[in-house]
């Protein structure tokens, strides 16, 4: 069996090791659809969690849910210029329906700007109509060439928000404050510290007048570009024609924003928290936060355990997420390897020894620490221990991030030797020249990833451009990006 | 504005109301692609809580949510011989991907049991990972030439369930706890009464060994297939190699289920208890169950009412989905109209006169019946009265289906004279014969929609063939259909 090898090291071979902790702890397969994944329970689980508290968080902004078609008339993706051109390449296009070829072909939604702006126009007659505040759960497709089981995927699963505004800085409001969101989302549920900023122009959006991005570091260093929220601006509102009412009775475009997060999440995850024994998920995301492991030799022992074991199970109910592996057929320690690949954030051992000291041994995930707790104050100091597990995952991942960040003087000399080499998030100065940016992500890959939001900027501006030494006009974190 | 104008009476045009219905309680709109629709926030929002109810049901059976690809080979497709010729003429088809003609085209999946099978194979060695008890909540495609929002469309909403068995009998009586499933959900959520039974051979879904089906009766007499289970046999698992390791030691194939529902649940739910105002929705899938309409003809009142809707909705927080329509650009009357479309199962309406007496005028949407309630035990009251409409919106559709139920000898004319007139659910003898059943759809349109569990047969079981009066076989109910 598969679970008799061990995973490759993480210091071996990260993308290996990725590949081999999404596929042991059974999070994905790969399919027969070239470039596209299964997601396996364990993989939806964690979705199905991710999605709740994102839903939970978009309506209590306001935020309804809707559902657009799949597939978008090619001649609509084609209305702005910008976005045809980011997204044509990469699309895939239905020409056949019902046995006919079709008049004009279809595209499956590489993203839902055109198709959602054209009903919103519909909808949308005056200004009492707005702001217009729409989300959708849905699939969408992009040709990729080089996929990777959740990364990068030919199609993904995510929720795209689409907003209509009034004014310009009212979604530009929008878009800041779902930003916010998603960052809130990643540290407290994902125990993911990100760094927000704004995209420059050559990774802005298709079509978008700003981006914004939350950049997460992963364990190799490289960034992973976790979510993004868009100010669109008029450009679509003026191609779909959309256009409002004013309060003073003219007639004005509506201002966009769009905003959005994938089953991307789940890889960032992995690369986040695993370790060279599998996944470690945060508490508030894991389908199972605690697994009982009863531990028996004798018939006689099985039934004394296993009885205290589902006792323990009923008192834990509506308060933690328990499950009691009373499998017969695999030896407790096989048992634990099982849980430990898939990321459950504490073991209960529960055998016949303690219960003659009516306690229980929980071991973190996270740590691997044991500490023996008595049965009677079990439930509450479980819940506790689930609460420090969840804070210290987020300061563990902020320790390292930092311990890989570089802030201040560098070299270009310098700079190109880390990117080479281990990586870092290098905060540096920019002169606001896109050549610098072109030669830089030539010569080494990194990119830039965000200019940072004023809470992550250096506490003294740097002054000149890393590459070309004119004045920076903002400070830049560069990176290899996934 | 188009909610000036009155929609079509029921009497008038059953299909007509039943668009306007849907367009201006703003469930869905039309879309610029053929045959696709849009479900707009309101109509989602029922979806959502039709959604979470299945899936609580689901998993408290057993059941884990997974995804699989959304494009399925065309090799995979053909080969289950009946699958093929059933569902590959109404598909959609990815001919070019990233700009090049594909090698083999992909097709949009109308369902996924090819691409989901092939995947057991890979997952399922022995007995002991059986049963594997799966759902996926997915768009599918399916390319119809006539469409109807909600009935009919291209592309819709479902899940669909997909086991896997070590016997017949296993997968036998998964196929009918599913069914009940539907049937519980219909009945305790949508107050939408259902027929369950099997279907004959030629309503058999496209590979299965038997389909089982939930039918319900829609206001214009017409039959409704809400939901589908199958037992599937091994005709999949023989296709793409499901086998498993016995506990004896040898081999077998697996015995496959799969079950459905879908969007078209909400067309069900409208004309299942939609009247000539608008949607009625019962109380466990209205996203608002009360709506407070708070009434004033100063600012004085305006502040001292609506003081106290907000203080009522604090009240009921947590308790009712409330809200309130604090709008100051409409008067009471056209928010009433307006919600009473929408279906919103009551109406608060709290006015000067009415704090004068400590007290606010609870509206039932379905009866139109008002009764003033003391603001003391409002919340109380109101509870009681969600539960009292939730019960009575089932009983009253229970009573009209069976007013439209005809049991015992009828004769073929006067079956004929039924079908061509207002319709109904006929409960007859059928010889078995798939010729009489054929000669019946020919001439009538009427089709069985089911061979009706016990629970739903006739006393006195029919003796002779409704059509060619030879020996009945079994009972079978018999209506046109949707």
């Amino acid at each position: 069996m598969a679970d008799d090898k061990k995973l490759t090291p993480r210091a071996e071979d990260f993308s290996a090791w990725y590949n081999d902790v999404v596929l042991r702890a059974e999070l994905a397969d790969y399919s027969p659809v070239r470039g596209c994944m299964v997601i396996r329970p364990e993989g939806y689980g964690i979705w199905e969690r991710m999605q709740r508290a994102l839903d939970d968080m978009f309506k209590a902004t306001g935020h309804r849910n809707a559902y657009f078609p799949l597939f978008i008339p090619q001649s609509f993706l084609h209305r702005e210029a910008q976005h045809v051109e980011g997204f044509a390449p990469e699309t895939a296009v239905v020409t056949h329906g019902g046995g006919k070829e079709l008049e004009e072909p279809l595209v499956v939604r590489p993203t839902s700007e055109t198709i959602i702006y054209a009903m919103f126009a519909k909808w949308v007659q005056s200004y009492r109509d707005l702001p217009l505040l729409i989300n959708q759960w849905a699939n969408v497709v992009r040709w990729e060439m080089r996929t990777r089981l959740f990364l990068r995927t030919l199609e993904f699963l995510w929720q795209e928000g689409h907003t209509a505004h009034a004014t310009h800085d009212e979604a530009e409001a929008e878009a800041r404050q779902m930003l916010g969101i998603y960052r809130t989302f990643m540290e407290t549920f994902m125990a993911m510290p990100v760094v927000t900023g704004r995209k420059t122009d050559a990774e802005r959006f298709a079509g978008a007048l700003r981006t914004y991005a939350c950049e997460a570091m992963m364990q190799d260093n490289k960034a992973l570009q976790a979510a993004t929220s868009h100010n669109l601006g008029q450009n679509f509102a003026k191609v779909f024609d959309l256009t409002f009412q004013t309060e003073s009775g003219g007639t004005d475009f509506a201002w966009n924003t769009s905003w959005g997060a994938s089953t991307r999440l789940i890889g960032g995850l992995v690369m986040t928290h695993g370790d060279d024994s599998g996944l470690r998920v945060p508490p508030k995301l894991a389908t199972t936060e605690a697994v009982v492991v009863p531990i028996w030799r004798s018939d006689e022992e099985k039934s004394r355990v296993l009885g205290a074991a589902h006792a323990l199970r009923t008192e834990l109910a509506g308060r933690v997420r328990v499950h009691v592996d009373a499998r017969d057929t695999m030896k407790p320690g096989a048992k634990y390897y099982e849980w430990e690949m898939r990321g459950v954030p504490v073991r209960i051992e529960l055998g016949p020894r303690d219960l003659d000291k009516s306690q229980a041994v929980l071991v973190r995930r996270d740590t691997k620490a044991k500490q023996p707790v008595a049965l009677d104050h079990l439930a509450s100091e479980l819940e506790a221990l689930l609460v420090t597990i969840q804070d210290e995952m987020l300061a563990v991942a902020r320790t390292r991030r930092e311990a890989h960040s570089i802030r201040g003087g560098i070299t270009y000399d310098k700079f190109r030797e880390i990117m080479d080499g281990e990586g870092a998030f290098v905060y540096a100065g920019w002169c606001g020249d896109g050549a610098c940016e072109a030669a830089i992500k030539e010569e080494t890959k990194a990119t830039i990833r965000v200019l940072p939001d004023e809470e992550f900027r250096s506490p003294e501006a740097p002054r000149t451009c890393l590459k070309c030494g004119r004045p920076s006009t903002s400070e830049a974190v560069w990176a290899k990006a996934y």
